[in-house]
């Protein structure tokens, strides 16, 4: 689990950028398919963003399913906005998808692939039933996106 | 996790009442769905009626398709019977169903909606292949049927 | 056709409990499948429950869908809430569950067995749409938790 | 069962107009959907209709399947021609397309509403395959249009 | 409804031949696809074909689910055997089917013609899943295999 | 492209009547499917019902997607209503559906012939989606129905 | 391989009967499931009632697909009718129905056990779209049914 | 068809931003859903973030998938990259997956709203498969985050 | 647009060989895949084939599936046969099958690749219902494979 | 089994032209779909065709799958290219797709109709994975356009 | 077809080690994707493995598949296990699971590579269903894994 | 969890033997199922096995799909090889074989049972797409096989 600590001086509440599983071996696994860029080179790059934005961020990555859910309804009344890279889970977290729903706050989700270039299986997300708005394919980049994307909305 | 610590005098083991992940936003979330009981309210009026029959009460929720699956074999020697409510894992988790087949106590599944009236994709169970009974759509007041009902099968 | 003639002395009108076909042999029918009870056991067990909640009762059984169908249209009138086990006609009847719809009075419907756990072919149900409550799995009993939510409902 | 006797001084066979279940609810179940035009009135509007163009009426009405069969064998050796709304029967009935199939005399489905606007399971109609014609979502206009194109076909 | 009033002088309870929607049309519906001989014409062969196994008759046609169902029911006690032909019912009575399973004696499923050589939607057949054997596609002869073969079971 | 140059004296917008691709060939191609009536004849029976109800008609007919589109888009502003028979681009146009979804007039779809009894890709229709009512089978005179039920909406 | 040797006085061509795979084993296989019988039992059986109807028989056995279509093209100059057991290939063998097409005699298609009650994929014959009759689940006494409708047919 | 004329001082070739059917309408059609900025106004939001990034930017409309596939053919030797909002022919047409699938520059897909939680027909996108990177429901800003990451890869 | 003009001596009409989607790019777009042949070189290669036979030749391509449906009801009345490579509209274009149905000339459909050997849904045809033959997979001898083949047939 | 004996001068091995199941009765069965041209004299038009391209001709016929597969494993070391009709085994054959891939050699498949304008279960085809090139329709000429197009890949 | 002679010291019945279609051909074919181990040092490598064991083998290999069921019903009384490679026929052949079935001996199946990593159609198995165990990916090391497994069992 | 705590000698990282969810229960659930033989008796034949291949082990068990995920991460820096025993997460954890994919070293795949044999939905299997090998039904010895075969693999 990587959290980002972080006091946020402003009034307002912070963004959640909540990562899925494996996204902590980002950098190493299949580099020809994810890229070489680390999720801590992301929180980083996230980081500027937000400041750029005057916004304040809250990034975490975890394996379980469970400890998502649950930054996500924690989100519900210490956040403005989640920014969700539900990886593995995108296609079949029904639970997940229940979260952000109840959650009441603007949803971005973002994958760093092109996920309907991928195997079938992977083009379906419920995460997607339960976002604003999604970005796909963008890399790191896309993280960036998002949080301008979220800036507008918060 | 919620948990009702509560000590009973009859020597008969008590009723596991399991609840899945986002239902302790219950409510909060949605109330035009879910209404406006509180799962604080819920185990209130799940003890009553349990007291009405005489038998003990373990009330318990979780976000973790994990923990579920450890408080289910759990209740296999602990518990007389179980019922619950597996929210949003109820048509992913073949593991929850595979721990339900285990237990060899009686099982009774129950929906605060009907979901056969939401979603298309709520409407497949694994978990009704392993329930003696399933409850949906009664609301709130599904639970206390629920336990009514075991009392007569413990 | 069975049919339960019933004086009501209370001016609220009486709950339909309507039986789809083949629900008569009950009892006779593979009992290690449905049970020994019969239908009309099954009735007293509804009358003693309907007598406690002070509510009247019309309890009923056909073969034939458009009977079926037109007790239902008698109940937009003259009854305060329909409970209905479809048996066969469950998966097939788009009429029932228009007729159903149209009748603006609370529905219940109740399975002797849980019908998940049979062939996946009953598993899918037309009448669950206009149903408020679905209760599957509790044998006669289930009439009995039906008619005790039901009095919560009227 | 509505019947309209009709004594015809046409050498002429009549139009049966064949409605099946719960449109005997028109104008009182879910006008928002159904509209306000009760089956009586659509039964005059029909009249008026077929004096205009000097043919003879058979209006009739059930909630029964093996009924409107009964009915359309009738019409092979009485009618000129069929005018059915199959309604709830519509997807489902192969009974009711075998005894179109074999009447050999026009037949024309009509529906008040547009069903491929509806549910998915409401798309299909076995009773089209047995149709010269179909008119679907031109409210009780569209029985006067059938009548007026069954005037050219008889 | 066509019914055959038939004394049995031996103690052995009659075979049931019941016959579904619109086979009373045989012979003159279709006859390039169903053939010339009539109803009657079939019940006289199954009558010479019942006597020669010295076995009784009871010959009969709804067009009916409900009053099909009904003759099922009643043969459970009054009949040795069941030969059904469900004809538009075929593919979509489970109601039907579950009377079959309930009746507890041998069933027959005849079809005149093979409806495997039909079209898609006629393949499959609920009716065969209570039925000990199928014949079809041997035109009114089917119905004498199949008393013949009824004569070795009961 | 056929065009119907129409002087409307009338304040009232006239009705589009547009054709989809191969309608120019109506009457040469297929008659024994299609009939022998050309599309021109077609016209003519429109501008003949159209006078009957004192409305302005424009006819026109193409074999292009986008044109058709494009005039649909036209229809917007310049239309009180859009009689479509899309033809080929039925089953597959979303952008077509799209079109008529913004036009915000009433929308008729027409089939010359019963496309429910033709191949099955031919069943499904993106167009009824967006349209009000769908007369099929009706030959060159469903035109004329759907003029006349026009006369009503507008 | 299993052949009937057989002398036919009469000048008509024989009847062939072909048995598909693991069909030798018939008696020793699965009894509970495929009887006591064996397969040379059935060929008696069938060469009685094969005298009995005075018609020739030629009686046969592979587990080969091959074998079996060799056999099938030399019954088009050589039989007048074909009784298969098409048994493992049922289901999959587009090259045997072909072959029985060609063939151009009447075809008799022949299960031992009713396949619809068995295993979905049992369920589809290829065979079935090139066989007069089907007959399932009689038994051995199956066969002797098919040669009694084959004496009709040829 | 909107075209941007425009003069480009730079040497680099400009971005094509492409939209597909019914895009014209925005901002007029169905408001609730696509919001209230026109098309016109989002070419002048792109125009202000290409300017800020220092790329030329040619910004067209067409109705007729012909004329967009002859835009990307252009765009492969005229452009350095294309963003297309493919709108109607998202779901439907291979030829503009072909056309940029040939296109070999860097390709990015808009959609206004997120098709994801829209109709089941909308979810799937060929398009998709030829996009480096897709970004759908941030309204008219999601050309702009379009245009940012188009910076980035040319 | 490609055109080829071409004067005729003989009074036979030309063989008409169209080409739709994107082959105007064949030899620069994915060589690896189509090969380096460009479309002009493949007329050139069917002109010599064409002069071969005595047979006239219209070579063309289009982006546009309109304009391929106007060609192909030219063809009717100034061809005597039609050589169509349809690409991207092959599997969904039923607008273009429905020209082709009509023009009672013979159609042979041409691939270059093997389009079974590539993506799943490339795998259907709409074309191959309306042409006598195919040929898929030889490359640009495909096209003379045509000729010599429409030499037969015209 | 039909075999071409056939002396080759040249050095270069000969064409396999391998026909399965039932082609042995080209111009026997079905004329009106298969035409009246025998497989010999299919094989004296391949003959031609060779010896015009000055290539061995090995032409074979089995009704066996083991025999077809036994073949194409030959081929790999005797043959430098493999015509191969595979009749009913078109569509099953898993076994026949394995061996052409590992035959390494140059594969095209022929089908004498059009498998696309017939039933649905022939449009699939295994071997069609494991061909160059594919050539269907084009009845008896089909080989030799097979053979004229093996001539310039051998 | 390949047959290791083998003369057994023990009373025991040795174990059958089938091989379907291609897999004479290891080795040669497709070295990247089955390795370069031929079926011989197979046998061998199985050989050595039966004689730590102290197990007889007789290991074969045929393209038939009637040779492989005729192996299979000949294990039934002559072998005590069968380990079965059933290459191009598992995905397909019913014929063969039905004479493992009929067997009733232990059955192993093995395939070199692991086929859940290949196309879709061959992750279905009828083989898996008549097999206890399953071994798949482990080269040629999972046939020896087989016996030791089936030195167990037997 | 179950963890064996394992101190190597040796310089090579052990093998991570990692068990799903309800397997702690092995020999107490179903027994007639999954056999007699507990969790803690596997681990110990794993340890016999892997003392004589001179390979170190960690055995471990857990009912979290991100527990599991945690340690195939860890394994990926700490082991030589998984084994993998993923139980009720084999079919719907994408996660955990995205996980396998990222871990670079060979995965084995062992179930007790012949999940082949078992229901419909535990035939499909995710980790399979990650797994080199996959052993099923060969009981508790599965592990030991996969044990010899890995250590032919590190």
């Amino acid at each position: 689990m990587t959290t980002t600590d972080h006091t946020q001086e402003t009034t307002m509440r912070p963004i959640y950028v909540l990562n899925g599983p494996n996204l902590n071996l980002l950098g190493q696994r299949e580099p020809e398919k994810y890229g070489t860029t680390t999720l801590d080179q992301i929180r980083e790059l996230c980081e500027q963003t937000a400041a750029e934005h005057g916004i304040g961020l809250d990034f975490r990555q975890s394996n379980h399913e469970g400890v998502l859910i649950d930054w996500i309804q924690e989100a519900r009344t210490h956040a403005s906005g989640i920014i969700l890279n539900p990886a593995g889970y995108t296609t079949t977290s029904i639970a997940i998808m229940d979260a952000l729903l109840a959650a009441d706050i603007p949803v971005i989700e973002v994958h760093i692939t092109n996920i309907h270039r991928r195997e079938e299986f992977r083009h379906h997300s419920y995460v997607s039933k339960a976002a604003q708005a999604v970005i796909a394919g963008a890399g790191p980049h896309g993280y960036q996106l998002a949080l301008t994307h979220m800036a507008q909305l918060v």
